[in-house]
């Protein structure tokens, strides 16, 4: 089975950005950007890619199925930390280069780290903006999970 | 002047992830993707593209500044159409290859098609998945201003 042939082809700027034609597309490496917030909260929880396959078993299964571009293998977000996502509700963009997907998270959080969201880190902008030397700020302070617990001795996904 | 000399280079997992080290990490092409929600209504607007000069002009200014990937050039959102995102937090991800802006948005509109969000569309899954034919379907039916006043002959950004 080829998974191409759920998708339409891309013929117009008209059909892509004005019709019900699901016509997504794929970069050249062949995944597609998501963007994935807290359904109640409305909160950006995790920032990943979906190849052709991960799309359609998210759309199948209403759980997130990602591409793991570290290791390169269809990723069921939960799989391993029990920490699964329940998809509420999938949109796509304008030009359809990317994904929203706002899901309810089970057991509360979604980040490697242990936070509820990836994204538990600002940066000071503006008045506060210190040109010389910029530093985060921690805007979540306490863990929801132990990483070592739940991943055990899996490898650490962030490529530096 | 250098913009590199902004961020810290990335050493150890643990700085990237657990410190204040300012970090981020650009792909290949010199980019970090940004997922700008609406800050009240929690609304994702649209998904683009920073390189440094425009992460760099964000922090400085407080308004959206992208790189645009049709255009090849800093775009700084509301120059032509006049709907500036102010920005009011920016946070960052847990291995620092994302940004999340937070933005005030003028005139109520972020999508050059003249909807609120450029996720103007859903995509049925779950039971409502149909392996035969996907189809898309409105979430938002009125534009919030037509393209034409607003863009008059500037070219489309979608790219086929």
């Amino acid at each position: 089975m080829t998974y191409e042939s759920f998708f339409e082809t891309r013929d117009s700027i008209e059909q892509v950005e004005e019709s019900s034609s699901f016509a997504p597309k794929f970069d050249k490496d062949g995944l597609i950007p998501v963007v994935t917030t807290d359904y109640t909260s409305g909160e950006v929880l995790m920032q990943g890619f979906m190849n052709q396959e991960a799309l359609i078993k998210t759309l199948e299964l209403g759980q997130a199925v990602y591409f793991s571009r570290s290791r390169k293998v269809l990723w069921h977000k939960g799989k391993t930390s029990g920490l699964y996502q329940i998809v509420k509700e999938i949109r796509i963009d304008d030009d359809q280069d990317c994904i929203w997907l706002r899901v309810d998270v089970q057991g509360g959080a979604s980040c490697h780290v242990g936070y509820r969201s990836c994204f538990y880190r600002s940066i000071p902008f503006g008045d506060k903006f210190n040109k010389e030397s910029v530093k985060l700020e921690f805007e979540e302070t306490e863990k929801v999970f132990d990483p070592e617990d739940v991943y055990k001795d899996a490898p650490n996904p962030t490529i530096l």
